[in-house]
């Protein structure tokens, strides 16, 4: 399957690599707007670059030969794969997609309507099969999607879920954007978009959220109160997180304090860009106090996207079944897979 | 009423600044342990400055004569405020407190166990009375406490309360304090210690908080999350807020978008030190849903247990009820007093 990812920036290159390290798919390029670094980056990994039909002399101004527009990169692609910023991959269905017969997958920053599905492999991997537009889901909603599939997987059902966001005000490569020493209502209304964005795949979830953004480039952090439809035990709860993949348990007696340390971690592991695709949920806030059960975890969101990513091309050709495109996925980009039922 | 103050640091300096505003007790003295630059404003305000009896040469070698020592300070106050760092009092209170027959006010940094009562003006002003050692519970605490206690003096059931905190890391002077760029489970653990120190005033709601510190040093955000007892408006809730003391409803619309947005409206307003002792709700984010009621607000940690500490003074002697007390501070202190309802 030849792809192409229109959008190299933040989640796009990751998209790239991701798709690389896989034997069944490989890129047939990227479309770039800016001749940046990043387009350096992108001709470094071998990849193909294609811009804009008006960006084409930039482009050769910089020194770089597009090897096209992007009509050509979508002719050269069996499947589109949309990570351009908020809004825009809109614009590209109506401009570009449209006139075309191909799959094209955008990412959560567009609202759910610009698809005719939204996507997360644990939970509805089957709905995207034989689909022209899919959405993988945002990060913050991804996370969220894991956790409480992980718990309905496991005969743990439940009633509602109300979850608290300290969301990273910027990412670590954009420097014009804020807070600093500050905490802003993100957004002051409730909710905010995260619990209806969950319930464009988990339909019948109960589930309200509350953001506000922080100080803080390397992670989300959620604090989640999920009321229970019974008295489960915590065991059963960690276990569940345990087997399930893409959650890993951080605890704190291994040093794992933070969001920071997680990162840290995934930096030492030698981990491509220091990633952490995994949802980290860290061990000892998982408590279970009647039939309420609260928990802290972090959520990277540069990189949770990225495994999603592969698994919904494999979706939407019917070539593989859920179970072993998640584990295929997650053993070529090297999650951690100790412990973790694929199927 | 004389009052001394042991501890002239964050809270020390504004509860003696506010007590020299009334006209019904005056500083006896404040103690200091270290002779920095926070002794010299002390002097420039005209109290008497104490400190330990094995510090007199340290005050002396940095050029201020003291007043004398802890025990000096204690025969000249009719009540002692100890805003000492946190456990630092509860030493104080025996090595030195315990000597004497003085009442004595302790922080929230202080265990429950250190005082006959914890204390909140709106909540439990009475329970003060003839109280030879209380305690004002913390800055968090103190948030909370305003908040459900207007609800239910307004009529408002609550069913349970859950409350998610992003703290302020350090205050603005503390240099060596983080977290920078990261996002730190404060404690991992559930429950974090302010629900069951809210439950040392509100003994019976049922509470449960999760607290995370971020990196900013203006003020704490609660986003809370309450089960109410029946199906009340979300105008009835926020005519409670309206009409309840040390509450203020900030209006994104008035450009009040986030909690530097509030500091900065507590600078406009000359207000000193830029303090903001009123709990900062936001009232967009004040949501109904159901029996269910949403809400985000701003807790100024240096400053909001500061009219608290002026009531409990008089709440320990006697000297004037409950309203009476809570509006000649506010007034005193040049609180929002417009729409507020004493009585």
């Amino acid at each position: 399957m030849k792809v192409g990812i229109v959008g190299y920036g933040t989640i796009g290159k990751r998209i790239a690599d991701a798709v690389a390290a896989q034997d069944d798919m490989k890129i047939s390029g990227v479309l770039k707007v800016t001749p940046d670094y990043e387009a350096k980056v992108a001709l470094e990994r071998g990849f193909r670059v294609y811009t804009l039909p008006d960006r084409l002399d930039k482009f050769r101004k910089a020194g770089i030969e597009p090897a096209g527009t992007i009509e050509d990169l979508i002719k050269a692609s069996d499947v589109i794969i949309d990570a351009s910023p908020e809004d825009v991959g809109r614009d590209n269905k109506e401009k570009y997609y449209s006139r075309f017969d191909k799959p094209v997958v955008f990412q959560g920053g567009e609202d759910a309507d610009v698809a005719e599905v939204s996507f997360n492999a644990l939970a509805n991997y089957e709905e995207a099969r034989g689909r022209r537009y899919v959405r993988v889901v945002s990060c913050n909603t991804t996370g969220i999607t894991r956790v409480l599939t992980s718990l309905m997987l496991n005969g743990i059902g439940i009633k509602k879920a109300r979850i608290f966001i300290a969301r990273r005000g910027a990412d670590p490569k954009e420097h014009k954007k804020g807070p600093i020493n500050d905490v802003v209502p993100n957004p002051a209304s409730v909710p905010s978009h995260h619990g209806p964005d969950v319930q464009t795949i988990l339909r019948n979830v109960d589930i309200v959220t509350m953001a506000v953004a922080v100080p803080v480039t390397i992670m989300h952090m959620h604090m989640a109160y999920v009321e229970l439809d019974g008295g489960y035990t915590r065991d059963a709860v960690l276990e569940a997180f345990a087997k399930t993949p893409r959650l890993f348990l951080a605890d704190v007696g291994a040093g794992l304090l933070s969001l920071a340390q997680i990162i840290e971690y995934a930096r030492d592991l030698g981990r491509p860009r220091g990633d952490f695709p995994e949802v980290a949920i860290f061990r000892d806030s998982v408590t279970v106090r009647g039939g309420e059960l609260y928990l802290m975890y972090g959520v990277h969101q540069e990189s949770i996207v990225v495994p999603e990513n592969i698994d919904v091309i494999r979706a939407i050709f019917g070539v593989m079944p859920k179970w072993p495109s998640i584990e295929k996925t997650d053993k070529t980009l090297k999650l951690i897979t100790e412990g973790k039922r694929y199927g």
